[in-house]
């Protein structure tokens, strides 16, 4: 088995066409697309519509190549996105295609493992069991990858279900209360259910600390390798595990660090260097070249600082402060890698340590001379 | 001569009280106090009166220090604010003294150089006459500080003031035609007015090439030393000139380099290299200890691209593009030197090259073992 | 030959469940459809989606009930979108179809007309050959409809495409220049275009007034029936025209009034007393139920001024302007209506008089008892 | 006694000088002047700081005309704002002064009572016991009035200090804990608990009602005259009563009505009818003459609906939901009046009935011919 990946842009949240060309030109086979991780240029908060757009527009083009249709194919292929690419960051999406051949790299190599778990109800995001499901929903998708030790895990992207004004409108008329009456409180909920089902699967937090309470509360407990979104558009969670495996060939790796603060600079220089490549500051264009995804969690520091200055994120009433932390820690991951297609998701709720999050970086193998 | 500075953190926009306490303990002597470059936490566009609240509450603060009101110390005091702070930024200012005692410390030393023009008319801001006016005041800042060679001013602030709604219209019941009748459109003219007039006085452009026509259209012509910012709340021009002159001493020093795009990290480490300063990739606490202040100028680029990859700044409805790039380029800068005390301010309009901009650090020389 | 007009909710962008409810249990024939104006919840900006997203959603739904590409679909059935559904203002859609059979009510009734202009090109949008353009489009409109006096229209919806930032690029890499480079200010010259193009159609301009200067510039002149909204997701220009015609019948009837500012609230009485609806000061329920659509243009009164006091709407960096305005007219006409299914659009150049904009009401007659 | 009411304007938040010439020409005697209700043009949020630039501005103007210093006045003379002026609303602010003297014009006129009470601790910010704090400030307020039936109060303007992320720190440090971290549902909980204790003190809810719990919770528990601002600047909680008493002179009266939603024109109708005002639809020259201040408080429906149709205010994460609904609700009471200076403060939380709130309107009676 080998993972290929694809690192695409798009000019607009209904543009795939960059894909549809190189399914066209056969350097894709469509039936080998496994997953896609992106991001758009919506607002990234409850009311971001061109997550569901983009993904509509994928799943068309796809349907018009494969024998499923639209709905078939959102059912299996995870479509994960992360709303806003504020500064300097670029609309773009990472492409994993599974090809079953042995490629002419040995192992260890990227591999790719995938799950969808059953919906959830609307009271039951953001609590405990809503992490419980999708711990179970990330062991299976490490057995699909057949990464059996944790330790080989370096992402885990989880998207999950949020609740709507309308949605928990609907659940109180039936007697349920959900997690929170606010949108942005209640997808935050959803974002921790998701990294603590993350941190229970891969080891990192013992089951019993994993209680209701815990969840946006005991920021103690963290996963380092968890990458959560939350959208309306979806009702169950899909789950994309990436981790280096012996079983697998190809020119992918990938590398992770945690990052203590948004200012921690020197976990995306370390990530890189575990991949071999030398930021001094930046990339040159010949390593930014082997480059082929970078992934960073991230969140404004809820005591209002970041390290010993005041921050003003979480006091402005303008722009939210998600927007604020991607817009910042995006600016400075793209200025040591020398490019802004970079998926900087906010909301690092229990994602890394309290107040920073992490990073993830795929990079194919230096090219022969 | 010497020049003291002194780095300093605000609660809010009417707090003055870090500055208040360090004339009290008689640090810092009131009537030596010449300028203050900070950041406030308005959104920096034309309804941002954070600026105003704060250069009051310095001005009354000081009254109660000084012989003189308010209105006095606010015209020979430049108190240049820009608004925004994006992201990881941290709301501060910078203290400039000016102490007529020689220092230990021999120089070439920080040197600072001060003028006010006259009152500039609505239907005359962000034009050819605008520019020349501040070109004038420039010079006249530079003979304050005995900088006689361009070659040795590394960073000129200046503040001009800008167009609302209101001051267009009564222009133009006078029969007079404001640059522009957008404030936003406005307060860019009014900024590259004071870029080109830098620029002139510095001998980076030729008196004929400055233009009307020039103005925010021939972005060839720019200055690698002029911040601009633009305000509601003055009506005059205020300049500040910072270099490095054998006349003073002290243990400050500044360092400048244009940044050629927002991504230009290298320029933020090649600056910090001239002062002896290593950031690998971060600067060390003890390193950072020596930062007195850091200058950032940045622009989002209008071909809607940052190198090959689209952002989206420009479209943006919801957040205004200032504040994109400040947020980005400032946790770019912020990573590097470890604090979000950096003065980040968006509209680089001609000053640095097209699309990217400028930093200048003042730091002082290493303290003793 | 009638119109039937249907007002239909949405749950998102995406979700067009309502007509196809109505198709499905055979209320509505899919094949009668002749065009859909609608609110969605985005910012109205260039930056705003939902449009796109929801046209798209459209197109696939009816191409299942038809035997017509989606893309066949949007080049014959226009969907005219206005972004933005400010404070009590809610996502909505007007479905309008054309039944050839007469109806039992005589008329004068509701008549409607359409038509496709060719593409415009970048170069074009926003000056005076694109108003040309339009107002030909408008007569072929009238045509359609056997609307043979200008008297008798009195309302035209028209979409036009803008310019983004990179399709500015893109002209200007050919040597042509786009009206503005500013995506905001070009989507206000589209929009001029388009008034000035139905004025001209309608005999409410001169011909020989009709010159690029005037555009967004001679605020005397202007139409008090078009409505012109612009967006990214098309490239030729649609045209609605809706009238009263004696060769029509059907229940539904259509008025119209200019709005002479923001706080025009009598004219919003006055089409409904037209239509023989009282408002005192609101609708009763039974008035309400014979609503069948609202359709308001307004605009930020540029001198800065609401009647005599100053408003912040064009002053105000966080929120757009049309943003602002939207919502306030929305709030007043949703007052008088009951209802905040009103579509209210922003960017009224030259549509209604300078700083006010229009209305225009399409009532179905009184029930018998 | 009499009340006096000036309706005046600003040209920014830092600009007094309306009131200034009042004083200056002898119109008002400075030392008669006993509150200040008014809006700004700020976002209205935690980080809205035009509400404490305006009121430093107005006490150092104060303080030179009278023997006080700026901090003595702040502690005497209440200065409510409000800051947000969405859409058509204006920024202004009324100016209340108590003379001794009996005027021409029985009673019942206009009274005006005032109070102050001790600061409130961070962690008893927007809990029960703050809500009793307000009615013993509420009831202190009527005895100043003589206002002794609670019949005879109209409007109960409050203001309330709120809780920064920075105070939430100090506290939390300290092991007290904050009713919540999040700076905009703390200031929520804050206005809630002024809201309440306006109620309490009127007789509208019972003592027992009050719990901590009850507080954003139980939305059946609303006063229908209480108008609730927090904000950063102040630690003490300001009242100031208003109501027609017959031991008072004057030509002004002020009546009220709770409005049940966003949409209640009719009762913004009534409340003018109670003055012998008529609005058909919209107040006459000659009676907007005798407009002397207009006070609303509103609030998103938290269910997402206006009457029957979905609004988008509470999922937008691009426009705080307040902006929204003041801008919404201004634009229809403007429309009604016929002018922008229109008091409106969102975060109506038990201010009127759920998802509405109330209006209040001080007039003078007719001039004689």
């Amino acid at each position: 088995m080998q993972t290929q990946v694809h690192l695409l842009t798009m000019a607009h949240p209904g543009d795939v066409s960059a894909l549809d060309a190189l399914i066209n030109n056969g350097a894709i086979h469509a039936g080998q697309i496994v997953a896609v991780i992106g991001k758009t240029e919506g607002n990234g908060g409850v009311n971001d519509f061109t997550r569901g757009y983009f993904t509509q527009s994928l799943m068309q083009m796809l349907s018009g190549h494969l024998q499923s249709s639209p709905a078939e194919l959102a059912a299996r292929i995870p479509c994960i996105l992360s709303g806003g690419t504020e500064g300097v960051l670029s609309p773009h999406y990472v492409v994993f295609c599974r090809l079953p051949e042995q490629a002419a790299d040995d192992g260890p190599a990227l591999a790719t493992g995938l799950a969808f778990s059953a919906p959830t109800a609307v009271e039951q995001i953001g609590r405990a069991s809503h992490a419980r499901q999708i711990a179970r929903a990330v062991r299976a998708a490490m057995d699909d990858a057949g990464l059996d030790d944790p330790a080989q895990v370096h992402f885990v992207q989880i998207k999950t279900p949020c609740i709507t004004v309308a949605r928990a409108e609907q659940a109180r008329a039936c007697g349920l209360e959900p997690v929170s009456g606010d949108p942005n409180k209640a997808m935050a909920y959803a974002r921790a259910a998701g990294a603590l089902g993350v941190a229970l699967a891969l080891g990192e937090i013992d089951e019993a600390a994993l209680t209701d309470a815990a969840l946006l509360s005991d920021m103690a407990l963290y996963s380092e390798r968890a990458s959560v979104s939350s959208g309306v558009e979806i009702s169950c969670n899909e789950v994309i595990v990436l981790g280096n495996s012996p079983h697998w060939s190809g020119p992918y790796r990938i590398a992770h660090r945690p990052m203590r603060d948004a200012l921690d600079i020197g976990a995306v220089a370390a990530t890189l260097a575990d991949l071999g490549l030398a930021a001094s500051p930046q990339l040159s264009p010949n390593a930014l070249e082997r480059i082929a995804g970078v992934f960073v969690k991230c969140e404004p520091q809820r005591n209002g600082r970041v390290r010993a200055s005041r921050h003003t994120m979480l006091d402005d009433t303008d722009i939210n402060a998600q927007r604020h932390i991607r817009g910042a820690v995006g600016g400075m991951v793209a200025g040591v890698i020398g490019d802004g297609r970079i998926f900087v998701s906010g909301g690092a709720e229990h994602q890394g340590p309290d107040g920073g999050g992490l990073i993830a970086v795929i990079a194919s193998t230096a090219r022969d001379a």
